[in-house]
């Protein structure tokens, strides 16, 4: 049985989307236990609306809540009884075997690397997200962590995400990409520029540099990038089905022999829906601590709740951050050689 | 009348496409002349194809080329004689009033900045993207030109394209965004802080941060960034619809009904087509160079060619760069005062 702790008052909607994606969570997965950490009456209210088969989820109090918009290092380190901070004391302690969270992303990002520290030889954490394409589903990882990585943070984040497309994305060898503002070599910064020269002395499937258009195509398994442009571009391919939706029913709305049309299409379109889906993809994983750890957006739905327990657990039973210290492990010799190299010149 | 250089050998279809756009701009806008520069018996054989009227067009000779993979700024040193080269020098002594290019950007970018220098001032170019939205147009800078820019040139881009904005997008008091990961003032790089801090200092109407999905809703006339991300996030936009058509298409011919159904959408489709065409907007200013120089994407139609003249031949028609000059200077005294501070602290 894998138990995972889930943040009952982190997000837009919680407690209330929060309980019900767990509650989903815990009778359609059997292989799961949910801790739902907070305020005991609001988690108990909302409990009590949901049928739980077989006694699978527990609460634990949690007194404090911390705030979408409180400042994260201070909030955390102030707010030791927040929903948050049990949850990873929790995992600390290995109660629990990993932590979902809707909340505040930087405090869920500081609370994480500061109790439960990084993976051996990790640099820094990054934030992946499962991103669906025109040929399957990709990872891109940072998405928001790191927003000026080294070239030896981006190395490491495509090490972390290559772990993560084979033993969660079930892919042979993935290909990485690295973002960039053209294909060759020697676009873009000092510091991707070094990083494409580590990613193609390695050992990994290095496509080379991709372009923003490659978010779409699916051309990389996992894309590498620094966590501002990822957040950007994260924050529009959510965007861009809703947006396109309302201008083409506007548009179909315009004269009656369209809207025939488009009543006859719908049937396509949530089809489409339904691939292009962030919550089918379900919350992004904080790789490189010392644990499981997984963030959902604010906005989450009961549905892209209860997908984001399924993923917590899909990496815990996959072992993944085995696979990611192994995985950089069989680099280390690489890094140092390269921080060898640059120290000389 | 208005004379527009352009460099017939740049772009993937060149001399082709390049010289079909400019007849059509050179027939179809009676205050534009056209200098085509390039290669004599290649740009007269493409020429021969199709009828100018009123002898609008003449040819200029440039016997080199600079490649679309050629290094800048060493090509524009050594090739004196190519047909960028030759356009700006055209420019330079006030033989014609613009120039246009679809070739290499980069050197595009070096040959204006080094030969024309900049606008009194100005600090840094950037380059100019008009882009399509849910409200009609706006403008996004930067998208390419500068990759690290302090937080003074994006606040110089804020001012440019404001100016933009209310000169060619013809907007009374445009709005000014700044693309963050997040809506607080303290979301961000320390340059971005310092940037917003400019910005609402300024007499800009400026409403503060925006996010990644605001490139499609149109909530700021003018979007404001750095070259990376804004190259990113442009590519990504110019490859939405393809994309989006593809997926659709894909699906709905999965069966007979659906089929039918697109038919009957068809006319809407093709209106949205038109709405979010990058071929209408026209290429990209080079802003703060001294001198109109307009860049077209390299895969750029005889219709974005044909827009892209349209757009420069209006940006000398508005006077834009004295615009540019104006305000620039009426934040002189601002942009010397944070200097001032800034190194006291």
């Amino acid at each position: 049985m894998i138990r995972v702790a889930v943040d009952g008052m982190g997000g837009d909607y919680a407690p209330q989307f929060v309980v019900e994606g767990a509650v989903n969570a815990a009778n359609d997965f059997p292989n799961l236990e949910i801790v739902l950490v907070g305020q005991l009456n609001a988690l108990k209210r909302e409990l009590n609306r949901h049928k739980v088969l077989g006694g699978k989820i527990v609460i634990e109090e949690a007194t404090e809540v911390v705030g979408m918009g409180e400042s994260p290092v201070a909030s955390i380190k102030k707010k030791k009884n927040s929903s948050i901070a049990v949850c990873i004391d929790l995992l600390k302690r290995k109660e629990v075997d990993a932590v979902m969270t809707a909340g505040n992303t930087g405090a869920a990002v500081a609370g994480a690397t500061l109790r439960l520290g990084l993976l051996p030889g990790i640099k820094r954490p990054g934030i992946a997200i499962s991103t669906p394409t025109m040929q399957g589903i990709s990872i891109a990882v940072d998405v928001g962590a790191n927003l000026n990585p080294s070239s030896e943070e981006l190395f490491q984040y495509a090490l972390m995400a290559e772990s993560y497309a084979r033993c969660i994305h079930r892919k042979k060898r993935p290909s990485i990409g690295l973002l960039n503002i053209g294909e060759e070599e020697s676009k873009g910064t000092d510091i991707l520029r070094e990083a494409y020269k580590l990613l193609r002395e390695s050992q990994l499937n290095f496509i080379g540099n991709i372009e923003g258009r490659d978010f779409f195509t699916g051309k990389a398994d996992c894309i590498i990038c620094d966590g501002f442009v990822g957040n950007v571009v994260l924050k529009m391919c959510e965007s861009v089905l809703e947006t396109s939706m309302v201008i083409i029913s506007r548009e179909l709305k315009k004269n009656p022999v369209t809207m025939l049309g488009a009543w006859l299409c719908k049937p396509a379109m949530s089809s489409i829906r339904k691939q292009t889906n962030y919550e089918e993809a379900g919350g992004a994983p904080l790789l490189g601590v010392d644990g499981t750890v997984i963030i959902s957006h604010g906005i989450s739905s009961a549905k892209a709740i209860r997908n984001a327990i399924r993923v917590a657990g899909d990496m815990v039973e996959k072992n993944l951050n085995t696979h990611i210290v192994e995985q950089v492990n069989n680099h280390a010799a690489q890094l140092s050689n390269h921080a060898a190299e640059k120290a000389r010149e």
